[in-house]
């Protein structure tokens, strides 16, 4: 049986919220030597991501970028049922990701010097946001 | 020993099929009561991906994107053997995921209300795909 | 206890090298029949991806499009500590992706004909790239 829990992170609007610490602390207490921690969000307008953890400025510009990937409020989108940033929320979580993956051993996350795991906020409001964690 | 299964997926030109009952019978199915179900194409001009299940115009709006990111017929392109959609079919794959990955609790995926798995065609003809589905 | 070893990786700039022997040699040597193999960079300027493996034209198109998808020393980057594509590599990594897995049975990838596994260097300068390959 797979070691198992579920995380609830608030987030800021377009932010990105550094989750590495409770990753860790989720791998560290499971019972596994080595193996891959697995993170899923259980949502469509948010994502995961593993950026570099040392200058903010780094996430301040995917979220630039982000903006031109999927433009807010494109004439184009049929979706816009809660606004403007609807549709390029579903987009920007499609080109990122809705779950990512990091090998551990001796209870340690083998993260580079610069990775950290980041909960990406593509929605313009605050919201609550369910992870689940999973030690394979 | 892993339980693993092949399914076959027809799929229309530039069309996503949902394809996450397939994935959560085998989850059923399979002796494991939580883990992370994973699933890849075999393939590199079609992807998966995991979007919002309710509103159609959410896939339609995300093709209308996929074909800004990786425009048909592109003159830079020198790779066109198989047409104007050939070179960025292979775009829009590297741009989303060959793979995709969900825990599951109980025999039942873990997936948010809203979230769906689809198989994105991403050649302008319909094609039978290969998906090979692997419980953990 | 999962298997798992690290691996180390020439890059040439804006090169994508091959690195699917590697990961192949190292399943058929596991233990295990059947399963998942997840292969991942500790670093955030280069990524995984799994693309064409026949036509060399395909990698130099994905690249001319990275090139659009986020542009080498744009006006609007604040981060260019280490130059114009420091930043850029970070984005070129988060569209892609840190980490890939592939399913195995009997000891083989069950990789399509046309699939390779790709190490994308995605600074202009050559580097040692360490990949952590684990079997699940």
């Amino acid at each position: 049986m797979s070691e198992q829990t579920t995380v609830s992170i608030h987030t800021q609007p377009r932010t990105m919220e550094n989750i590495t610490r409770q990753v860790a602390d989720f791998v560290a207490k499971s019972e596994k030597p080595s193996g891959v921690v697995h993170v899923f969000v259980q949502h469509t307008s948010c994502s995961l991501i593993i950026t570099e953890n040392a200058d903010p400025d780094v996430r301040r510009d995917l979220e630039t970028l982000a903006q031109r990937w999927a433009p807010d409020g494109d004439r184009a989108y049929r979706h816009d049922t809660e606004g403007d940033d609807d549709m390029a929320a579903h987009a920007r979580s499609v080109l990122t990701s809705t779950s990512i993956t990091v090998p551990f051993a001796q209870g340690r996350l083998l993260l580079g010097t610069w990775q950290g795991i980041y909960l990406w906020e593509h929605r313009t409001q605050r919201h609550m946001r369910s992870v689940v964690v999973t030690v394979l």
